[in-house]
Parts: structure tokens; sequence; C-alpha cells
């Protein structure tokens, strides 16, 4: 199955239906950016053709594989942008909310630039670590098997059991089917890495997400995506994860952050 | 008037009554952050005490002062967390919509720390240059009036019509009514500082926000915070600003990241 036919929504205006599939989830729970994608999905479907640029997403109950339904309202339609919202529901139980900016792919944009960063130095994916879905690790969960993850060798000791001191994840994405990458898998890949919390010298064994905010700057083509995902800030329970994923040509795909709770 | 009064909201449950009041606007429009500052205070209301750890905004119509509505839902009810949304609609126009997660203060909260980064290096607020209402300067609005903002002098060439090059804002932050600063005015002063890109190579003369999102770590005492606002990427039209607040006493107060656009 392929990610667009894992993610792909059908019905609608404003309902709309879809299937969280099997082999998605971490211990049993699916995966939040999977869920995340198919609202971007959706949203992106009621607006008509309008590509995500920016979207955030509250996740207020676990989810399990099984139909969903995804309530979609747009808020605000602009000539060049249009901002919406939605709610996935499952068996009448709230799983996220979401709200998303969409913007016209043709709209004129300015073409000032300022890059003050740069992709995470990578060997190449065959030098790096494969996220292998298995039964008894955590940092290996199921729905790694359904991607292509590859971690930095010097990032993935947590992948092994031990931790490298730096909150720091870098590595490669890619989809298995060889299609280019949309919001959706954007989205999808900014949160399918390992937490970089599980490399500091913290004692944590899960961190669970409360909301997730991505930009999309550009859609990918097919192929690999590189990620670094770090961490600077535990205070009071609550960490941050920021994101920047990069396509292979070196241009800036996405930002994202992330709150996550820190267990007691 | 106190930032509490100029924020208070009465009525609720579900709707809840406030005023955009006059003064807090760059060239009519009302302070977007000023704006969220009143979200929060109605979601927090409608949460019966539990207080802002997240939150995120989209600005749909720019705002005027006058009367507003602020409709809250709370999505999830925890016994930790709460999670809530809320529009604000003025004259049956919707102005911004919030989504926002409140956490009990009293709930027990891991105790590890991480504390990769520390507070901006800045000269004492009374050797930076004081951000003063001005009528014809864009980078000196008229609600900067309503507080107390100091910029460090190296970064405020653009309160001077120039730019350093680095798109980089540090400085001081404070209210004027000498009260403690819960989160309404944590989200009012990640937002209070002038545009880090103003600083940058770029002709740019605005950059509208888009969306806002403000991790709060902890409430801060009444007196100065100190900010570091900064972009890294301009591309495809788009800017993020990244912010750091923190306290007096070198406490991580709150981060923040924006979306804005750079027009044509």
């Amino acid at each position: 199955m392929s990610f667009a036919e894992a993610t792909a929504v059908t019905g609608g205006p404003g309902t709309w239906e879809a299937e969280l599939e099997e082999g998605w989830d971490i211990l049993g729970v699916t995966n939040g950016g999977y869920i995340a994608a198919i609202a971007t999905s959706a949203m992106e479907a009621e607006t008509g053709g309008r590509r995500l640029i920016s979207a955030n997403a509250s996740f207020v109950n676990p989810a399990r594989s099984g139909p969903i339904e995804i309530h979609v309202e747009i808020l605000k339609e602009g000539r060049n942008l249009t901002v919406a919202r939605a709610k996935i529901t499952k068996e009448g139980t709230d799983l996220v909310y979401t709200t998303g900016v969409f913007a016209d792919p043709e709209r004129p944009v300015d073409d000032s630039s300022l890059i003050l960063g740069s992709p995470p130095e990578l060997p190449p994916p065959e030098e790096c670590i494969r996220a292998e879905p298995s039964t008894d690790a955590r940092f290996a969960p199921p729905f790694v098997g359904k991607v292509d993850l590859r971690i930095h060798p010097d990032d993935a000791a947590s992948l092994m059991g031990a931790r490298t001191g730096r909150p720091l994840i870098r590595g490669w994405f890619r989809l298995t089917d060889g299609e280019p990458l949309g919001p959706p898998a954007i989205v999808l890949a900014v949160d399918a890495f390992p937490p970089a919390i599980f490399n500091a010298d913290i004692a944590v064994g899960w961190t669970p997400t409360v909301d997730l905010t991505v930009q999309v700057r550009e859609p990918a083509p097919a192929g690999w995506l590189a990620g670094r995902l770090s961490s600077r800030f535990i205070t009071g329970g609550m960490v941050e994860e920021d994101g920047e994923i990069w396509d292979g040509s070196g241009n800036l795909v996405a930002l994202s952050r992330q709150l996550a709770l820190v267990p007691r």
C-alpha cells in the first residue's frame, strides 16, 4: 500500500472518511504524525487544491487502527491563503484537533532568500542505521516498517539501548514507494524520527506529544529527506523538540516544533 | 489601565466578552499578541484556573479597537491537562482562532532539567534603547507605549532606519504596572518585539503574522523579561521567527515561533 493510499480520504466536503491503517503504531497506538498527515490530506482536499504551509495538531486521545472521520471547516478563504481546521473522530471519540494554513501553489511569492542553516552532515543512507520494527524495542516501533528511516550512527545509540548524552537525532527518511513528498508526507516525516531526548542524560522512557507544529516550505521530490531533530530545554516536566527537514538537493523542506511531556 | 484590566474578560462560560482597548495598535490594527493574550485569559477562565502551557493562534482578519466576543470550547479535560480552543469575533467577523493546552499549576511534575541555552547578553535596561511610540515610525507603533520595551543598542539599528544585517533582536520587556507576568502577559511579550527580519539585509517593509505558537514554561515575577528573537530562513515568501523569553533570574519563561509572510 502506497503512502497516498494509506492517507487517502473520501467523501467531503465537510466530513471526510479515512482509515487508520494497521501497522502505523507504537505499542498499538497509532503514530501522531500519520494521523496528522491524514488530517492534512482532508484539509487540502477541502481547500480544493491549496497546499499546506503551516499546521498545528493537538492530540487529545490515543488512536488505534480503524475507520475515522475528519470534520473540516474553512475558517477563512483569501486570494492566496486559506485557513482551515479539522477534528478527527473515531467511533465518537475525538483524537486530534488541527488548524492549517494553505496556499495557492501558483501564487506569486517574494524571491528574497535567507538561509542561516544547512542540512545535517550525514553519511550516505547505506552507512546509517536503519530503524527496523521489532517487538521489544520502543525505539523501533512497528510504524517505522512503513517507511525507510536511517539514523546517523553517532546518534543511534538510543536505538541500541545506550545514550549519546546529546539530545540530537540526525538521519534520512524516505517513503518506500518512490513517490514525491507533499505536505502530508512531510508532516509524517517530522514525527517519524525517535525523540531526540532519548539521547539525553535523562531517564526518560516515553514522552507523549502534546502538540506538533510544522511549517512546510516546499514539497520534496521523491527520494531521501535529511532530518535534524534536537531538544534544548527540559523544564517543568516539558520538553520541546525542534526539527529541520531538508531535501536531497539541500533545500529546506520544513521546520517543526513539538511540545512533549516528561512523565514522572 | 493595568494589563490585567486591558485583557479582562467577563461573562462565560462558553462566550466571554472583552474590549480591544485603544492604543494597542500598529497603524490602527490591533497587535496580535494583545488579542492572543485576551484569548488566553478567556480560555484560562473557562478551564477554571488552569494555566496555559502551549498555544497557537491563527490570525484571519485584522482587528481594530472595540468590543469583542471570545467563544471558548473545552476539547478535552484530563486529570492534569485541559485542551481548549477559542474563536474571537468582532461585530460578526472572525479575527483569530486559537488552541491552547492548560495545566493544573499544582500538578506533580518531573524534576529532570536540561538547559542548553542561556538568556541573551544585554546591557542593563537603562543602557538599552526604549521603543517610544511615534506616529511616523513603523518600528515604534502606538502599542509599545503600553509596555516598556528596551532594545539592545547593537540590534536597534532597525529602529533608527538602518539594518545590522543580522536577523536578531534582543531586549527587555516589562509591564508598566509592576504586576507578575502570567501566560497572557507572556503571550504579549513574545509578540511585542520588532520583527528580527527588519535587521536582515532584505528589503522588507512589513511581515504579516500568519500564525504564532508559544510554549509557556513558567510564569514570571514582576519586572524585566529578557527576549531574544531571531529568524534563520526566508524561503518561498515565508519567514519564521523564533523567540526565547527569560526572567530576571535566568529562568526560561517561554519559547515562541511565528510564521510570517514576506510580501512581494
